[in-house]
């Protein structure tokens, strides 16, 4: 593919990929779509309005007039050096751009992204466009996390998607019981991590550089709902000893029980939570990952279980060794949860155990605070913003979720939250040392 | 009229005050609809389903089965006797049921309602009918404050009503300039203020009862928005022995410069300030009254003008002689927003100073806490709740505003808020000792 | 008494009233007087300088030379007009000057003020100075309040009185159980109220004033601790109906499930309360007036009586004739909290009833909201800003407590606090419509 | 020295250390030492005790009885597993026990201790008395820290020492100017760092690891005050882009313009800052060390700077290469504040750069977040909450500061604190790519 095909391909998948957004946001109605139901979460409307100004600024530095003084203040996110923004928490005050004007702008900017295709600019603004196109998808992913928010906030616990999932129809029989937890051994020395920047990364995977990793072991699937109940039903919430101090501190002052979306039981009985999901509401499915955990649960969890959570470097090697980018439960399934991990077929004898959910299902929190890379440069230009004045009081999450769409996430893709996020598809993969 | 035919008589104006209901929220979308500005503040799909309830809990006493639990849950203000109700902070995260569904509810209740005309029943519920009507129409004046406080907080700075006010279309020519202030003197005395409940009223009217009044002097006609800039001018928001200790913290917790709505210019400049209405952003209008004022700001532009605020029982004194019950600026002018006291004819020499605005424009802080009448008794049964629980912290405001439907408050009329409260149409009018 | 007399006898009783401030003081050691307990509460230090510092300014005005810049800037409270002050909730920040220092400025201050007996610009500030001593009396009150919540606020739960109260020493037997509650009915009609300034008072007693009060009974003693108990065993905490809305908010924000300083069992238990009283910890004295009650909990428990609290107008027509004003349960007796009622000598028959503990024992809620008399001017000058600031948001209460040194309170003296306040010895006493 | 000398040796070690903590209170009045000034600082008093208690729960496992159970819950910090505690922000309430009480359990504890000279159990206990010694010293330098706040809070602004300083005196002449900034390089590879344990160090700094280093230099020394101005003057504080997300928020939410305890002009004033110290408000000495900076100050001035802190490690590998760990300002010299880097003696020509100030003088932030070494094991036992469990939300902060007792600190002392923390003697060194 020359250069003007990878060009002209690219407005193609740009344009794959908005369309790809429009579908997620069809279950729901202009109200579904203008509500914000916290600080951390968006309307599905302002996501729709926000991914498509990054494209008109990109737009603008070719000479593409402004859409609107009005949306360039709405629908920037927190660019300072672009200007001034509505602020984040108020983002749900918008009833005014109408969800009808926002998909008009939308279809505005995709005709102009469209008449790029012959255009001699296009080169020039490809690498933005790229960026465009990854952002989108991350905005994908937080439309179904954010509505997810909002739903759980309504008496009437609606379902966000009623039609089988894709992988439902696909799948035909499902074995009984997860496959049983296992651990896989690495040798320790001196690895390479980070992106080497041969094709699209996001600045803060970058740049590739050394690491030395001591020997470790790290779980050969997430850890199952049911043995998080397992955790509870031992008193993991009311033993301080188990938690990081933090951690403690948000269980009290949040009377937490179970992780969101679990509706505990009465204080005594054994029954089983309800719990909520984009399909939903329904009994908790013991051999699916548990998610939406805290870094402070995944971590006392952890502790609890005698081991600990993988480092980012331990996960990203294992991952590489793993050799599973492709496959996994990602959003395109349609499953919008975490599902069991499949039992492996029999496998030779003196086979390392294979590393099942390392890509899709629940985002993985590791140990290692959110922080440059040795020699980490922010991108030039107006998204210098992108990634890099988040690295303080965050943790790394790695391999993508059931929410994250297919092709979005690489090994070396650096996810980060603060350590009391739990509204995102988060779980929990164990490590220990050997 | 027979008591049958008042009954019939009722049932007609319950589904004219109905369908006023449905005017009023036209010019939403069901985006506007939904979103809850603030907490104090409901959005107007949650109005337009609570006020539909509590005719379902009125029809319930009769035998109408009940139309949906959900509704009962989510649709319950704050009685406590009629169970458990969502939290008045979340209305707005009630993006289902949709607009649509809730305006199918309010259609299926009037038609119930409407079939109670021959109904052998409909007197036994008549009393609970008639404070459905009335409550449904506090209601339609909420719907207004609350859709202006979220319009305001939108960038775009939308305009609910854009089609010539009924008032501007009647009223031709406009005097120039507000009517001069001036101040009628009452002789103190014992009077009898209160509703008497020879027809309806709220049970915090009654009962009628005597008071003491001393002499006093009460002004003609609203503080206007010209006079209260004069006052901000004056260093009125900077000089602290103007205001009541609570009201100088609350000015400086919120570095306050001007009223609710004000966009006030930089500080220095003279400029006039920007207003935001519900008929969009416009100059200041210095002959319109004052409104969205707290009653700290009441009461320190009062202390600055060498006044008072008056007291409800002298409101009411002067009110009985000003006999003006019936005319206003009222919600049904459609104006929306406080408009200048007309000048008043050259009155014959002698003549005593006619009380202008009175009734509509803007609500009138009086220097009363909103407590019980001597004898005060709730009403019985399920709506005990009504008015009687919010007696304590409150202020009460005397004789509607522009966004009160004609016909919805009297003389006697108490409404109340707390003394920060600045979203209502709250106006004021001075008084003195003689 | 001849003016020159008079004025001399003003310096005595002075010198005598802050020699009283100094004994209330004894049983604290410096770490005691220097703590601010939560903000409400000031440091026994600070009350030790500000009253001293009144003192000072007052001087000032006569030209005696201004002890200290620094002193005017921590010590005063929340004079604007006398310049700007140490922030409220940072006095407990004030480890310098010390204890010893700010005796050192009341000797110096007393000297000063011992020195104006034969002042010829005695009778100049003779009025300023009969506010400074009954301002002190009011901080002689604070000194034990404030201490109390800081006691309570340690863990070792200190006792700061132990000697036996003079009351204790000169009382004698005590009769067995409370006084049996009864109502005393007053007929209707017009009263004046208010104070006439024929002797000291504060500005917002006065001006005498008539007022129009229909029928009503008042209890003949105040609501016993057993009897509140009672409330509490009928799930008086439990029950939103008892409660003004703003209550019921405050027990649930609260977790309350009973009045501040009692220590309740187990829910479910039906043992016993322990007390922290100033006397350190001890068991519920049923039959002991309940004291550091809300208005919530007053106003609840009245319902729940079947009854209501009294106006203050009709609390001052009933204890102008109750005739009580000398007696009384007061500082000086010691016993710093409320004592039994004793049970009234029987009364020759159709005798009224008594009216017992309308002085001291407790302040007395009152269902009036602290607003001006009509008439009402503050004082001129320095201290204007002494009481009327405070006209808004608070309910008044009557008749001092077992806190209030003896000659301070008077039948037409209005002390006042929000309605969420629990830190004075604030209590019950019922009233009934006829 | 044999196992028997080496243990009576440590008693004498103890004893001395909590000496030097009598010392260092010895300017506080009880007053002073009963004050909390905010949740994060304690009272010296508390600090007294807490220290105390420490060698309580220690001679408690050798059988010596408890000293008070009171005590017991008063003086325990945070240790979940030896029982309840007093609330960290509640310890300001304290005013009982008295100091003098508290010091009489000093001297109770502290005969004991004694005591254990010649005890055949003393060396079952001897590495929780070494634990016990460091934790004293800990405590040495925030009852510095702490009241320096306390002392900022008053508007008195005391001086805490006002002798010269050791240094003072020891010093002689001081050059002028700072030394020239100047950066060392060193090159990439693999290293080791972290404690070995072959004496004592806390369990976060083992086990000792591998890790591998890119080629880096570091500056020669700290930041000074001075060049933290220019900082300022080139509106440091008003640029977002040279701030992280968190800081940029933290500089609004705060309205910082300057560093704690710097008393910043007017805005648009060139006057140099008032600095208030231990030994009370002064100029700005522009030659001495920024200190209390934020992590978020820290990061931004080094952006600003065109560099970047170092990570730990880094900080690590050139101090081993410095070798300094013995000199330096420490607490023990008594300036209480950075003092100005020597001029380093002119070297020989090809000679590296010397790294001045990298232990003493102020706390250096790394860029590296606060999380368990590989292979990390907590403390088995009482104090396995030691560490461990505030590994979590924090940044590491290396070298010790003017606070710190001499001889606590090492090179792998790893010291934290939030990144908002700003009331320790935290400064800056900056770091580059190579």
């Amino acid at each position: 593919m020359n250069r003007h095909e990878a060009a002209a391909s690219l407005v193609s998948e740009v344009l794959a990929t908005r369309r790809k957004t429009i579908r997620l946001t069809e279950p729901l109605s202009a109200e579904d779509a203008v509500v914000q139901s916290m600080p951390d979460a968006s309307p599905a409307k302002w996501h729709l309005g926000h991914t498509t100004w990054l494209f008109d600024r990109v737009l603008q530095t070719i000479g593409v007039p402004q859409t609107s003084k009005h949306y360039e203040y709405i629908f920037n996110s927190y660019y300072n050096a672009l200007g001034k923004f509505h602020p984040r928490p108020r983002r749900g005050m918008l009833t005014r751009p109408s969800l009808d004007e926002v998909l008009a702008y939308r279809r505005a900017i995709d005709a102009r992204l469209a008449d790029l295709e012959g255009s001699p600019r296009l080169a020039e603004i490809a690498p933005a466009l790229e960026l465009g196109m990854h952002h989108e998808q991350q905005h994908q992913e937080l439309i179904l996390t954010d509505i997810k928010t909002l739903f759980a906030a309504n008496p009437l616990l609606p379902a966000y998607a009623t039609h089988p999932a894709v992988g439902e129809v696909n799948r035909g029989g499902r074995s009984v019981g997860p496959q049983p937890l296992a651990f896989r051994a690495f040798d320790g020395g001196l690895f390479e991590i980070g992106h080497g920047n041969q094709s699209f990364c996001y600045d803060n995977e970058a740049p590739r550089h050394k690491v030395y990793i001591a020997p470790f072991s790290i779980a050969t699937r997430l850890v199952t709902a049911g043995e998080y109940l397992a955790f509870i039903h031992d008193g993991g919430y009311e033993r301080p000893l188990l938690w990081l101090s933090d951690g403690w501190a948000w269980v009290n002052a949040n009377a937490k029980r179970g992780p969101l979306y679990w509706a505990m039981p009465e204080r005594g009985s054994r029954e089983p939570p309800r719990v909520f999901t984009l399909r939903g509401e329904r009994d908790l499915d013991e051999d699916s990952p548990v998610c939406h955990v805290t870094y402070y649960e995944a971590d006392a969890y952890a502790r609890w279980a005698g081991a600990r959570l993988p480092t980012e470097a331990e996960w990203e090697v294992a991952a590489t060794a793993a050799n599973t980018e492709a496959s996994g439960n990602f959003a395109d399934e349609e499953h919008f949860h975490p599902i069991p991990a499949q039992r492996s077929s029999p496998s030779s004898s003196g086979a390392l155990p294979e590393l099942a959910q390392m890509m899709g299902d629940a985002w993985e929190w590791t140990q290692s605070a959110y922080l440059p890379y040795p020699g980490f440069r922010t991108v030039e230009g107006a998204f210098a913003e992108y990634n890099g004045k988040f690295m303080v009081g965050q943790m790394v999450l790695r391999g993508g979720s059931c929410a994250t769409p297919r092709g979005h996430v690489r090994i070396t893709y650096r996810n980060y939250f603060p350590p009391n996020a739990e509204w995102q598809f988060s779980g929990i993969r164990l490590a220990k040392d050997p």
